[in-house]
């Protein structure tokens, strides 16, 4: 947290450039955690924005933990009453689009104590003053819907802390916005490692990996998310994703272009046909031409239901066996668990208190 | 933290003389939690404020477990660089007095995950505002060394309830000044009955046992402290207790009386006398009359080393097999550690997480 150790966003993405370099040198170095809470069904925002890189990351051969962080969302009362099932869900949207279970470590924090217990030696690395200024907890305060802040928000980028550093891991994918977050987490490996580390530093400073993929918008034109009702979930079908996007804004020029500045909707659209065939933006809005929003709507659907049909075929069989899924879950959270009462004991030992 | 639940200290003094009732009637209704902060060797104030009426419960047959609370003394540096001999001093400071470790149960909750995961569904019933208003925290924040206070220190309140709850503890002796701690531990319980429980508390809401021992002072007047050097450690040699006393401050009245209101220092040593002795302060005072303090000290310096005797002897024996000491405490925190699982898969599964 101290501003020397924050890199600033141009010099985190000439970072991330470089990493992914010595990722495709050498994938084996590396150990991501990457993650989300489980707030619903995933969609289009979250596949080409983070999703498909982390599968793109496995196949690379870097080992990937994929945390479902089922205790960030206990505010949320509609969620906390149907926990199994939000969190099965995401577990499904994962297997779907490429995350293999038998190379990646899918699992849900609640599930590993030793995880949970590190959040106790970390609190006392951190301070109340730097908890009050993490701008992203600043920020949830200020939107936060409940008239009090929980202490579990409050505590929340060292929980984080735990989540990444129970396992080790090196490299943690973010957008800018979590930089700071992030940063908390460098902040408590290195006083761990200050403080017990004699000499030999136990955890690993974890850097970040900053996403590149351009921003898709919603159908009404704002950011992309499943509260908004503006997005194109996963395991959506071809029927609803037709009608979604026939219902999409676009402008009253007939000429389709690609310039996300002027023209952000339109443009979003073409970006995500382009996306999904694998094109360039500007070669999409030239076959579309003239046609206007009509032809441009029906490019967009036929690419995406295309592009998901065998992610959404995937999700489909997974979805008939949730037993199978069950069971992903359960080798992922023992996978995990272990890797995190090795490192818990490691701490002990550290702190000498392995009695 | 309502005010509507806090009871005032004559209703918690009432309560308490109510609670020695039923423990008198049926002991097998109630589960103590009670413990300390590994941060030195115990002395006669611990002894008779509160060790002594520990033991008095466990053999009136109240199942009595004694939590070592060695995630709370990680921010003085002094002790977790040593922590494994502060706790092993503790241990066998209980083991002397006559803690069984047969009948109660010894343990750390470093060593016991599941209590410590219990934090994170703990933190999401508090409020930062409330975490603030602790007055105990607003206290120990005033009287920090430290220019900031960590996070460590700020959720002790919902530690501490983690460290009832985790047992279901539904008493726990306490001093006047630990009762907001208390009342933080009582809302958690009913914050989590109400909204997870359907319609079955899960966790009871833990009375208070409020201490009616009278208050020992140190041999300088002031609080019985070790870090002031006032105290008599319970495992302090006869010699080093003799000097102790023979420094210890009196008044220039030669005629000794028990008045602890205007005679403090005099009266704090007529009583240690009267409590090693098991007799009434005023009649210690009467018999050594006009003795003065040389008599008065050598009345209570005799006192000690007999009552402490004992004590002392099985000390020495238990610290002569340390593997024992270990024993104690690993077959402590094996059962605690069985107690903590089981409450969070009944956590768990109340929160529709037993995935």
């Amino acid at each position: 947290m101290s501003s020397t150790d924050a890199l600033g966003t141009s010099a985190a993405q000439e970072r991330s450039a470089e990493l992914e370099q010595l990722i495709r040198k050498d994938p084996g170095q590396f150990r991501i955690l990457t993650g989300d809470r489980p707030t619903g069904r995933l969609h289009l925002g979250h596949y080409f924005g983070t999703l498909q890189s982390r599968v793109r990351l496995q196949d690379l051969g870097v080992e990937t933990l994929v945390l479902i962080a089922d205790y960030q969302v206990l505010t949320d009362r509609d969620i906390a009453e149907n926990l199994t099932e939000h969190v099965e869900e995401l577990v499904l949207d994962h297997l779907a689009v490429g995350i293999d279970p038998e190379r990646s470590t899918i699992f849900t924090h609640s599930a590993l104590p030793a995880l949970n217990q590190l959040l106790l030696p970390f609190l006392s690395l951190v301070s109340v003053a730097e908890l009050s200024r993490n701008p992203t907890v600043k920020d949830e305060i200020a939107h936060s819907r409940q008239s009090a802040v929980s202490g579990l928000m409050f505590t929340y980028p060292v929980h984080q802390a735990a989540d990444i550093l129970f396992c080790k891991a090196n490299l943690v994918p973010v957008g800018q916005d979590q930089l700071p977050h992030l940063e908390v987490t460098r902040t408590v490996a290195r006083r761990f490692n200050d403080r017990y580390g004699n000499g030999t530093p136990l955890f690993p400073q974890p850097e970040a990996l900053l996403s590149t993929a351009p921003l898709l918008l919603g159908t009404d034109g704002t950011k992309m998310s499943k509260s908004r009702g503006n997005a194109i979930a996963l395991s959506a079908t071809p029927d609803e994703t037709a009608r979604l996007i026939r219902g999409a804004r676009t402008d009253a020029e007939r000429h389709i272009t690609y310039d996300p500045r002027t023209r952000p909707e339109v443009s979003s659209l073409v970006l995500l046909a382009a996306l999904c065939e694998g094109a360039e933006p500007n070669a999409v809005a030239q076959e579309i031409g003239d046609g206007g929003g009509a032809a441009l709507k029906r490019r967009v659907t036929e690419s995406v239901n295309e592009y998901l049909a065998p992610i959404r075929a995937r999700r489909e069989c997974y979805a008939q066996d949730r037993a199978l899924v069950r069971g992903v879950l359960r080798a992922g959270n023992e996978r995990a668990g272990a890797l995190a009462d090795a490192t818990l004991r490691e701490v002990r030992a550290a702190m000498n208190a392995d009695y």
